[in-house]
């Protein structure tokens, strides 16, 4: 009931907070069998540890993931597999201008205002550290899924938007540039902005796209747990995310119906794609496809009023090593995050009939 | 499994087809000992049956909630809330139109694919009348979260928009138009547009704008089960939804940090309220704001091309009385799926302390 | 969380008090395709029902379940089976005896002190008549195992003890006699001695013995929900019930390794079974038996001391038609539950492996 | 669903194998602000760890627990409680002989048929190991539970037994003597006959009784998750036990109500306890007692037949330090599954009313 897990047959609970000895989880219900490409995780790992690339934050973590239990000779046994990624380097840091001030825009304030009592080092639970494990497990679901591909992109930072839709993006662009843009030159000019707003303090906002192929019909729990309802949650407990849309989205309150219908071939596949793969909340075959909306990171380098926990108002200065803009590195966590809910569905599918 | 049950606590479990003998349900959580107004409930109850005004479909169907139990002299026991609701006049009509064809954008194809055996009468488990058990269980969680205010609105229909911030509208006129929006002029194009619609056998989407008060800080579980988290699933899961954005949502993400950050004052409110009344998942007792995107209603009373059960091209009619627009009536929908989150978080929250 | 569902993939919740409206359930769970043997349902519930026999209860409830939903042209479609049971008679009675005062060894004060309001009514939720609705859902669940068989019987009335071991009783004798014994002779005996307490207006409790056979490897998850943990849990739920052995039991904690462990046979087979039928809390194929202990009934014929509301010592008087012996309308009990579980971990085993 | 969880509010998951890295779990749901005492939890690991003495297994385990998150500054932050033992000797094994092999009495052959691919070494996850996890945990839940006692003891070995009700036996002996019998005199003969039991390489059972003092009224939630019904589950759930039974348990089904009633007193006690401390599933305040059945340890030092993987017939021999009588270690188990349950009810009886 706290919250710490997510998926319901493939089930993923995590622990841990910034600034403590590990954080980590534990992945119940993979099925027996699964053979584990650990390589295949440690890319993901890389995908969104910290000092990737000059645009991200310069902190330095390995993030090297345990696995402490549920594998045996390389596959999976039906047993749960706990894993943990150490917190290298968390002794040294100064925490005192957020252990008694509350941040603006962060969860200082509500974190204490609900538990009384928290650890206030580096955002403690409330960081998107995180979310590593989220990744880590998302790896092996991504194994599970076999042969469903998951790609997200960074489809807008701030106002600069690519302006295309999926089908007219090369998604092999993705990791050719440390925006993770599907496009070369969209690359170049987002890059450069975050380098601005980077050089100001300030950080930024954006939007990341994601692309899942191959999905089999009939994945999905209609009525509360539809596709895109979980897709959605899934989306929107990542950190910073203050938007979803799937399908025709936002966009698509504009059409009318007739505009709107994907007419079905024979072959169940449709002539548009409007729905984004899913109606009813069950998968139809067809691409799934989704937008996620990033607010810029709420921890800038400029100095700021808030108060602190007498209610006096007090001057905060940022500190450390924060990303100036957040999308880059989500974009391997939306990857994950659709690993888990499309893992989930993938079991709950296997009960529907006889 | 089956995702036939939202909330935790305070949880809802329906059942029910279109044209059965009946839909409801069974709350389990509610605590005791609160009195029920039933006068409440079944002016939830009118706010989304059909053929309440000219816009909307003209089919008649009292909607009467029967409580089997779980309330004894007019208070909760503790015990579970069962409830039913007749479907009326489900013996009549003829649906061979859709018994071996496929409405397009429909979930017929998909339920027939994922349990090979679907009740196809009037949708079955995917048509809308679903949402009345969620209705009369919201109304019980409204009763529950006094003095908390949940209060939304039509904010636009295709092209029409009000565009206007929700702290502009007068929430008074809300009930005084059948579209449910927010001012009197809009009201009438809207309105008209929606005839207008309906006349050429078309449908069209829109949106939905909800607005909570009074939340006391402190709802919410962070990580996976942020309440913004929670509210995007719960509004996804009602039928036809394609997109939620709460707070700055997608225009959130054009922002920059020291634009987007909401400073904090003395008395723990924020000077703007970019946030939407929630920071790392919970609540900090501003305003709750979030949009909800409705796609054109599928079925339409044109002619349209699809396949049969063999695969053959046919041509389908829509037939029956159908919405041209689902938003009026999913406004009380809306605000049903806020209450049974919120209910589930303010009953979650009183196991976050000792 | 406030107990009133029962599984995880087949899942049971039911509803209802003794003298409201209806009690009745929601199956979430089960599968699609699933043909329903109607007249097979009505069976089990006439072996519950009261009245069927002299030493049983003499009300007279006819118990007919209305299924409302999930079940399309005879077959299962996936989607919640609703269901509903009348209380046909429940206007008359005059509970003022029970309203303010507390029958010993009842709910009646345990409910009051945790909820503060109580439908006291015939014992409101805390009546075995809940378990009316366990039947129901248990008969589908039989439906579902095929050719699982369940078997329950009397395995012993007060002192009376049929003193066999469970493959030396001949399961025929059990629908012969109104104890449910699975022995003429006994059946006899018990059936004298248990008028005999209803003629002094007394009760008497007894045992069931529940066999289990053609049960397939593997069903049960290690670790907390051993399959004999859960059947466990599933008997000690059932009202009267104090106690739960399975195989060799409590007489088992007498004897040593080399008696005990069942050596297996090259066709997985083992030549004893003192294991029951499980190890490590998965199925082995081989017979699963138990027993299931129930207390006398509370509800006696005779003035006793107690006390009401507000502390004084009074005197209760018995009134209405109860049961002197609560083991014969338990034994289809028994076995709805037992088929509970199975059903749900046979449900639950589908996603071990790839 | 692959039942590595116990408990929904307060609520344990456990991962690890016998000789993996580690063995480990998470507690989800520990309210925040509760002061954690280390020295009390390395006391109760203490109390389970092998090798306290002559009449356990001879392994050494330091089984020191590591704390990885939720707790800082000494208190419970409200966050999930990472945890982790690592498995110190697990290396230098030689599994030969159950590699390929299934030990009679042993979840080898159903973990083969279930999963396919288990981790055979010291029995994987099907060894007692795991409960070191449950002892951890369950050492939090009984500071939680600030005062309630949770006192267990040895009721019997073998055919010895302790035959006094529990309300006259001296609970300050329980832990003067290593078979933790709570009776000075029965410990030298339960010692020496286990002692025998060990040099015969046999094993032998016993059984567990267990008082759980200072319970308030409410804990429990009627109908399917009865106290007494998640008590049983919880027993059932440790290795080796094969029944249990609380209050009058298989005795009171001798009893006529007449003599099974407990009359209630003005102060809400009652005068008997055949109740055993609870009245439809919920505490009535009286003590709570209960016997757990244990049977004798599958593994002997003896010579036994069994077979391969293939079907051979083969002669398997008992290797390595086991325990000849469970009994004694599991007396902190017991207890610590106590806690996990009454700390479960603790935190939902929170939510039962307004």
């Amino acid at each position: 009931m706290a919250g710490n897990s997510f998926g319901t047959l493939f089930k993923l609970t995590t622990f841990g907070e910034s600034h403590g000895k590990a954080i980590g989880g534990i992945i119940d219900g993979c099925p027996a069998g699964l053979t584990i490409d650990f390589d295949a995780i440690e890319t993901e790992m890389n995908r969104r540890k910290p000092g990737q690339s000059k645009i991200v934050t310069q902190r330095k973590e390995p993030d090297t993931v345990q696995f402490l239990s549920g594998i045996f000779e390389g596959k999976t046994t039906g047993t749960p597999i706990g894993f943990m990624i150490e917190n290298s380097n968390q002794k040294s840091k100064d925490y005192s201008h957020i252990k008694d001030s509350y941040r603006p825009s962060h969860a200082d304030l509500t974190y204490d205002q609900k538990y009384g009592h928290r650890d206030y080092r580096g955002g403690g639970r409330s960081s998107a550290r995180e979310t590593a494990s989220r990744v880590a497990a998302g790896a092996i679901a991504k194994q599970l899924l076999k042969p469903i591909s998951i790609t997200a992109y960074t489809s807008s930072v701030g106002t600069l938007k690519l302006d295309k839709p999926y089908t007219d993006v090369d998604f092999s662009e993705i990791e050719n540039n440390p925006v993770r843009v599907a496009d070369s030159k969209m690359a170049v000019e987002m890059e450069n902005y975050i380098k601005h707003i980077r050089k100001q303090g300030d950080t930024v906002g954006g939007t990341v796209t994601c692309v899942i192929k191959n999905v089999p019909m009939g994945l999905g729990e209609p009525v509360f747990d539809k596709l895109h309802a979980e897709l959605g949650k899934a989306m929107l407990s990542i950190n910073a995310v203050k938007g979803f849309e799937y399908g025709s989205g936002f966009k698509g309150t504009t059409m009318t119906g007739s505009q709107h219908n994907d007419e079905i071939n024979p072959d169940h596949t449709t002539k548009t794609n409007f729905s984004g793969g899913i109606q009813g909340g069950i998968s139809n075959g067809m691409d799934i496809y989704f937008n996620v909306a990033f607010k810029p990171v709420a921890t800038i380098m400029q100095s700021q009023p808030t108060i602190n926990k007498e209610g006096d108002n007090v001057t905060m200065e940022g500190k450390g090593r924060h990303d100036p803009c957040v999308v880059p590195r989500a974009v391997p966590i939306v990857e994950a995050m659709a690993a888990l809910v499309l893992a989930d569905f993938w079991m709950r599918d296997k009960v529907s009939t006889l």
